[in-house]
């Protein structure tokens, strides 16, 4: 079986679930007073210009739900595309914890500063708006849910708005290695640090087990965020787990390699579509490949390629998706490539 | 240094280590539906007699405020000890789902049926007891976090006023297998399967890196509690990392073996204790050993032992704690000892 | 000035404000054990066919939060009109109880069986479902927000759907006596007793100065609810106050004397405006009236009447509301329509 | 009957419904818009020292929840004595917004500065306080739910401590009337204003149908208020409703005036208790009396007098409590006394 189905099928990367071997017999202090994970946060604070506070935690919803809790009052929601993992896929935890998900039609997963900009200006301009949900932050993702991305321009855009609106700029970054090892990418973490009051670098779907850290703007973050982490349940016992393995994803300039060698087999796997005469359904350039296939193909490949059905288009069309990671190898694409 | 000072200073139980690493490199289905966490849910209802609907999630407070809010209505509390971990150490995770802990007090770390019996009463005495918290559920831990045990008779007269009472039964099992391995225990795992409505056999605290598994009587889960832990963010993407490391726990009686390295040392280091004169605080069979100590010893010890100041008794004396693990060797046991 | 801005600018109705003055020295039993709330508590029954449970709460908005967030479990969500009152003028209240709403696109304020049905067969054919928020209920209002009227069929359609879905099924009726005057309705307050599992009987505006009085179908009350209540801050000390003046409501037909007076005057209103060419915006048989008119005359008209903006059409015309209410006089509407 | 039940038994004070009469024809604006909320929070400021930001909210739960969770973090506890109303009476409606109440010893309903500072001392000095639930603000109540009162001393006292630990300081004035008019009290008004941060001036038991006064300190509200009162279903269509109320409570001392009479009722009935032999059971200047009586005349007392069983003593002995209000008439006091 050849699988395309996604980023987290596959364990943890050789060098990190070495890490977790290696140190697996030390005795650590627990709750992240570990010296691993101390040396994590350093390290993704100088990939982050040398600023922000890092919080190490276990998944990408549980990163979500917890910052945008945080960082609304109880009378704001979050602004999110419509398509945003927030508004869609997370079984309404952002809900969960009392605020609602105002959403925007999206643009191929994007919104747009214009558009937050228009939706801040007609909230106010409502004589009633004191009886509805507040604009209360801004929610995006990079690479987006359907693996496009912002670029450097557009992010400085929505950064001006939010400076203008008084809203804080979040960015879930769950497959973020995949978009700095983009060749089309201009956002280096460095400047997602410098334009969002909080991001997150995704670590699950990057190579890791589990985890995903949390970096929030030198001094932004919320006031005792540690104990608010405990309270959800979400403060793991043995804080080394993530620890070590963002350690070992920033060291070595792991975490680049990892997003490069699915980039560049996403990149093999995209010329060989195109010359078969496979149309792209959305113009990504990350690690997610959406093309459009007639459904007697999808059939066809089924039996011997792991990858998904994302929509039916028409009676005989249909659009498929498929995911590379670190652990695609190039001879798993070309046999993919022989068969399609 | 020898570490006394808790039973998860260490990464995984090497049988468990070695599960994770020979499987990584397998593509797996996400989301708790590998073939590990299947099997290790199957496992487990052996162990717990054949029944029971198990889940696994990664930490304890996650599983407790889990598991008590989707038991609770609105209006209902948990009555629990004092001492109870949901009561004291776990941030206000019950109430931040909205619910009060309704305390009693403890006998050593343990409630009774008669003190649970005795609360309900004058709670429905109260004429104005519709304006009060109505106590919804009973949490008890064995062992507590005292170290002491239920025993099964005192396990059968709390589930014979849950049922008069019409209150479920829920048990935390964070040191499960340092209970069961005690020579004092007479409750089986089934027998907590059976007189609980639900109860967690503790992963993190007993070989694993991470992970509890939730087991709800018999067609007694709520409704959807999937998409709930999901909401809650308590889902994992690679559950395979729960999955592998319960299958590898309940293979070849992991298990129990954990619990009797742990209690083997424990049992030693008490009779060395006893025989050195020092007092023990609490009675408790488990690998939690509370002794009275001089001040001046307990600075002595520091530098060459990792152990807990538990607290102060008087101006010379004071109470500390030693505990035992899967990875306390009988050397480790026999240095302290010379020490002492 | 002439008053058409909304049915809840004046204080009580005056049988309803004479119940009060009458019954004001005596002393009576709090928190809704009086005399007065337990008789209107009876006479609502025997409107509603002689069944149900009732409780009798201060506001809209408080009503629907805390009824769709008792009846609902935490997975699941509303299902509503985008238009519903719940999605868009309560500051997100419904969220706030931790319950996303789940829109369907609306029909001049109404939402249809087929809609729901089709709604929730896409959500279990989503093989992701199990991480989405579930529909758990279905609201409607009637009248709508744009005050229309739901058909006994397209009710009994609904309530099929509700069924074999197995959703509940939950109306706000805080302009239900508007509804129930007018000639082209055929749905009784029995029949929303019989239809849905729960519905509210809106006081504050139809006559009264605060209340509504919640109907749960008999047997269907969330356990304790009058704790919940309390819970929920939502529980009068007085309860006289909402209980004195629904008894009145209750009393000499007189809830459906002021829906009368109301709708008398709104078709009175209606026939003049289509007299004197104004086009109907949405063709709404209750008491509020939107009509097309120049933004001209709408600037004409305000010094000496009070209604709303609606919403501008083009740079000559706009949508304007007119809102009758038992309030509103004959000579009123006449003065009006001299005006228009 | 005579009644001394509760001080919530009768409606408004006459010239409270009075207001309600004269002005209920009147066409007001909603949502506290009107001008009688406009001027009855001007009266209140100007009875608070001319400073503070007015709320009126209908019920005491409801002030209290609401306030309460909007100036705690979602870390934080309100530290209250384990007799206040907050702690035992109010349906867990503050755990039901997710936090705990820290309970402390009572001393006749108080707690006192130095208990609170011993708390926040203990706290922080607790080496895993960041594993458990912080001290946020503190709660007490004028007269406490004893009838005791605080004295400005013990108050000045309570506000060092708060201003020290950085705790806001929150008093809950239910039956504040009745404070006020003691002999024995030396807090005015504008010194709850001056010394806390938010407290609020009872409606309910004071003379209204509903309502109570929230005051925050200048500037010290917390942001956009008015849309979470609305979020959480406490925001009145009708707002005249309260605000004619207090209006009318703040003209010509009426508020002053309730509780004279209430306090002079209370003296003599005090008065002939203790010459009649009875002895107080708490020692409580303000409407409610709590002394210690026999059993057998506590029976022979209920046919013809309203009033409270409130604890048993022994066999023999019981605690009742007699509350007057400003309905309560000398003639009442005379009959009572002569049938004790």
């Amino acid at each position: 079986m050849l699988w395309f189905e996604s980023d987290y099928t596959v364990g943890a990367h050789p060098a990190v679930l070495a890490a977790l071997v290696a140190t697996n017999g030390e005795n650590l202090a627990s709750y992240g007073a570990d010296v691993y994970t101390l040396r994590a946060k350093e390290k993704i604070r100088a990939a982050c210009g040398g600023r922000g506070e890092v919080y190490l935690l276990a998944g990408g919803t549980q990163t979500n739900m917890l910052t945008i809790s945080a960082m609304l009052a109880s009378h704001e929601g979050v602004i999110a595309a419509e398509t945003g993992h927030v508004a869609s896929h997370e079984a309404g935890a952002i809900e969960h914890t009392g605020h609602k998900v105002l959403t925007l039609p999206h643009s191929e997963g994007k919104i747009s500063a214009a558009q937050v900009d228009a939706f801040v200006e007609a909230f106010y301009a409502d004589p009633v708006y004191a009886h509805m949900v507040h604009p209360g932050m801004v929610y995006i993702s990079q690479p987006t849910e359907y693996g496009t991305l912002y670029s450097l321009a557009e992010l400085e855009a929505l950064r001006a708005v939010c400076d203008r609106r008084g809203l804080p700029l979040y960015c879930d970054g769950a497959r973020l290695g995949y978009a700095l090892a983009c060749p089309e990418n201009d956002v280096s973490m460095a400047d997602l640090a410098r334009l969002c009051d909080a991001f997150y670098i995704g670590g699950t779907k990057v190579g890791a087990l589990c985890g995903e850290a949390l970096v929030f703007r030198e001094g932004a973050a919320p006031r005792a965020f540690l104990t608010y982490t405990k309270q959800e349940g979400a403060m793991l016992c043995k804080g080394r787990l993530t620890g070590v393995q963002f350690d070992a994803l920033f060291t070595d300039g792991l975490y680049e390699k990892i997003g490069s060698v699915a980039i560049g087999c996403a990149a093999a796997l995209r010329r060989a579509l195109r010359e078969k005469g496979y149309a792209e359904h959305i113009a990504a350039p990350t690690n997610q490949i959406f093309v459009r296939m007639t459904r007697e193909k999808y059939e066809q490949l089924r039996p011997s390629v792991a990858f998904s059905f994302w929509e039916p288009l028409d009676a005989e069309m249909c659009v498929v998706r498929f995911v590379t990671s670190w652990a695609t190898r190039p001879e798993d694409v070309e046999q993919l490539c022989a068969l399609l």
